[in-house]
């Protein structure tokens, strides 16, 4: 059975955006917060419903699909062969709880382990991000045009300081000498939407030293259709099952920033 | 003869909208781009006409006034006896050009060194963040709230990442170490925005290790009318003359961070 994709980006479309008025509601009143293991990483009742929304609408309306989600409620062996939906129900939870903006609902549907739909969504300024694979990429109903390169001392790079403090980050001393020799320096707090500030060029490159599939797996094939590279900081295609470093950026300054900074681990 | 400064500031942000206007205009068409001496600080066609335009305004409207601006057109010495306007036309110029939008017009009015009105707009999302001296702080027509505190370990601070890579800068090593403890990082590219999200509880503080008082001037103004502090490194008021250190935030986490972190050079 053949999926028509762009017809299920519109179902999914549909889905992210009374996900996102769920959200919206839920602003005006209180939040309850909950913190995970990891301090950096809270997690909103918010967060969670929105995840339950998606996996019973997909279950009730594509019950062959599966679903790989942040927040524990998956398929139970995420299979990679066949459809499977990756979803991030708000990326950027601490701006959503410290700033109620700057999030975003990232929404994936990978086939045969080949992205076809990604979906970001920046609920509280109204930015679609959009894009079926060989479809070409759109921000609202805008297509995004292809990217054009900067040199790298002209460039404004998406990345957490946070990297460059880490002891234990292995990445520390390139991404120092990386900070040093670009133009500048942005950081937005959602992995998934300074993907779509690559694809849109309102960054040049993006980098981060430890990201999960869900967080990237939508900005992936938005990216890919304006003729970005996603790939880990050595170069190589993304895991859709474990996490690991992430580099986003235009296609010549990809190579320069692996090949003189990132490319091995000092 | 005593100045009505709500009223005067009815007047400057009519201004405002105006030069606002101008710059979506423009962003319209191509943009001349030209390089000062910084590489970071680019400056464009549109940056001098909107401080040309206020500079106008405000000789024809307030001959007694002075004028202290980025781009050059100023009143002969700088008197800060008396009312001056501190102007900066485009806060966040690499943003205007990279992504044309996320920058910001400031505008502040002081009166015998007093800030008595502050008007800092993010013209793309139609943000308006203003308080005359004693009145409080808005952001468009909503009354901003006395901040709230965070614990520094759970504070969201807005910091640029050169800062932390810059051999020369000689608070490299205590903000490395306050970046380790606090929460996360966040970085706009635009001063007089950050210093308004501080003052909207978006962002629990800001730092920067070099600013001018254009930069900042409007942003002290917002922060003293809901209860934060703006000063330099050393807690010591900001000059209006000179450029330097500025760190703003809410009242308790300032105090901490200047006597753990910056308040001794290293």
């Amino acid at each position: 059975m053949s999926m028509n994709w762009s017809e299920l980006e519109k179902v999914a479309t549909s889905w992210v955006n009374e996900a996102g008025q769920k959200i919206k509601k839920t602003l005006a009143g209180p939040i309850d917060i909950e913190t995970k293991s990891n301090p950096d990483d809270l997690v909103t009742e918010v967060d969670r419903s929105i995840e339950e929304f998606f996996y019973e609408k997909i279950q009730t309306t594509y019950p062959e699909h599966y679903f790989l989600g942040e927040e524990g409620i998956a398929s139970e062996e995420p299979l990679l062969e066949g459809t499977v939906w990756i979803i991030d129900p708000i990326d950027g939870t601490m701006n959503f709880i410290h700033q109620k903006q700057n999030f975003a609902i990232s929404v994936a549907v990978y086939h045969n382990k080949v992205g076809m739909i990604g979906i970001i969504y920046d609920v509280m300024r109204d930015e679609l991000f959009h894009a079926v694979r060989g479809d070409g990429a759109y921000l609202n109903n805008v297509e995004l045009p292809p990217v054009k390169e900067r040199p790298l001392h002209e460039s404004v790079i998406g990345l957490n300081a946070r990297w460059l403090v880490e002891e234990k980050n292995q990445y520390r001393n390139p991404l120092k000498a990386l900070v040093r020799d670009v133009r500048s320096i942005r950081s937005y707090g959602s992995a998934a939407l300074e993907m779509a500030y690559v694809a849109s060029d309102r960054l040049d490159g993006y980098l981060s030293v430890q990201l999960s599939p869900w967080d990237y797996a939508a900005g992936i094939v938005i990216l890919n259709e304006v003729g970005c590279v996603a790939s880990n900081f050595q170069g190589d295609p993304l895991s859709l099952t474990e996490p690991g470093t992430l580099f986003a950026s235009k296609p010549i300054l990809h190579k320069e920033i692996i090949s003189v900074y990132i490319g091995e681990e000092y």
